[in-house]
C-alpha cells in the first residue's frame, strides 16, 4: 500500500524493503522520528546501507513509507472496518484489543501527531492517512444508517470525524493514566455520539 | 500554582523564574521537550546559569513547571471553566478562541503527549494536569445539570472524560489536517454527548 520509494519486484526485495519499513516503524514510534536515525534501522533491520538507498532517498521518503506501515497495521487491528460490521462491535473490539494486549498502548499514527509538524510532506502524508482512516469509519457509519443503529438524519462522514477524534483523545488520555476505563468512556461516547435521535 | 521548585520571595524573583518557565514552555512547545537544551532556554529568556539553577535542580525539574505553566495557560484561555457557565457556551468560546487566532493551533498540553512517556514523573505531572483540567469540565457539567442543560442521569466526572478526549482528538486532528471544521464537528460531539436524553 506504500505510495513511497521504488516498489521492489521481487519477493526477496519486498521482505528487504519490508523489514526496513518495519524496523523505521518500531523505532519511531517507541523514541520519536527525530531520536530515530538511519544507522538504527539499518541495524535493527539488519540490512545494508546501499539497500535502503535503493528503495528511500532518504529518512523523509522513509517517514512516508512507515506513516503507510502504520496504518496498514491499525486498519489490519480493526477488521470491523472491514465492512458490514456494527459500530458498537467494532468499538468493543477496539476495547478488547488494548485490554488483550495489555494497554492502553498509543495509537500506531497518532503518536506521530506534532512530529510530523517538522516537515510539509509528513504533515500531508499522514493527514492523508487519517483521511483513509476516517473514510472507513464514514462507511461503518453508512453501514449502520442503512439497519438502522446508526443516525440516518446526520451526515456519515460528519459523524466519522467525531468518532476519530473520541478514538484519537480517549487513546491518549488512556495511555497518558495508564487506565483502560478511560478509554472505554471515550469509545462509549463515540458510540453514543452516533446513535438514532428522537426528533 | 507550580507545584516545582523553589518558590522565589522577591517579586524579582519571581520575574526571574517566570521569564525561565516561559521561554521554556515556548520552546518546548515548537521544539519539542527532548529537542530543548537549558542553553536555549537560558539565551531565550536572558537570565543565568545561576539562576536558572537556583529555581530548578536541572531540565526534568523545569519540565515539570513547563507543564504547571501550560495548564495556566490552557484554563486562564477558558474562562468559561471558571465556573457557572454552561457548556454550549465554554465550547463556543474555545472554537472562536482558534478561529480569532488564526488556528486550529495544538493544545499547549496536548502537545507532549508522547514526550511526557520518557520520564515516570513528567507523565505523573502531566497525567495529574489533564486530571485537574477534566475536574474544571466536570465541576462544568455539575452546574448544567443542576439547571437541566446536561444530563443529569449520567457521572459528570466519565461525561467530563469524554468530552476532554473529544478535545484533545478534535485539536490534533485540527491540527493535523489545518481545517477549523474538524474542531468544529469534534466540539459538537462533545456538546452533544452530555445533553439530556429522553429515557
Amino acid at each position: 500500500m506504500s505510495t513511497t520509494g521504488t516498489r521492489p519486484p521481487t519477493a526477496r526485495g519486498r521482505r528487504s524493503r519490508d523489514a526496513i519499513v518495519d524496523a523505521a516503524a518500531d523505532l519511531m514510534h517507541s523514541r520519536g522520528i527525530a531520536a530515530t536515525g538511519l544507522g538504527d534501522v539499518l541495524r535493527a533491520s539488519g540490512t545494508g546501507k546501499s539497500q535502503l538507498y535503493h528503495y528511500f532517498e532518504g529518512k523523509s521518503d522513509l517517514v512516508l513509507a512507515v506513516i503507510d506501515r502504520q496504518l496498514e497495521r491499525v486498519l489490519a487491528a480493526q477488521p470491523g472496518l472491514a465492512g458490514g460490521g456494527d459500530v458498537r462491535a467494532w468499538a468493543a473490539a477496539l476495547y478488547e484489543l488494548h485490554r488483550d494486549g495489555g494497554g492502553p498502548f498509543a495509537c500506531p499514527l497518532g503518536v506521530f501527531s506534532g512530529q510530523v509538524d517538522a516537515e510539509p510532506r509528513w504533515r500531508e502524508h499522514q493527514a492523508a492517512a487519517f483521511a483513509r482512516w476516517q473514510d472507513r469509519i464514514a462507511a461503518l457509519l453508512v453501514a449502520g444508517q442503512r439497519d438502522g443503529t446508526v443516525d440516518a438524519g446526520r451526515d456519515a462522514a460528519e459523524m466519522a470525524v467525531g468518532v476519530l477524534a473520541a478514538v484519537q483523545g480517549g487513546l491518549m488520555l488512556a495511555r497518558l493514566h495508564r487506565d483502560l476505563h478511560v478509554l472505554a468512556l471515550a469509545l462509549d461516547a463515540a458510540v453514543d455520539h452516533v446513535r438514532p435521535r428522537p426528533a
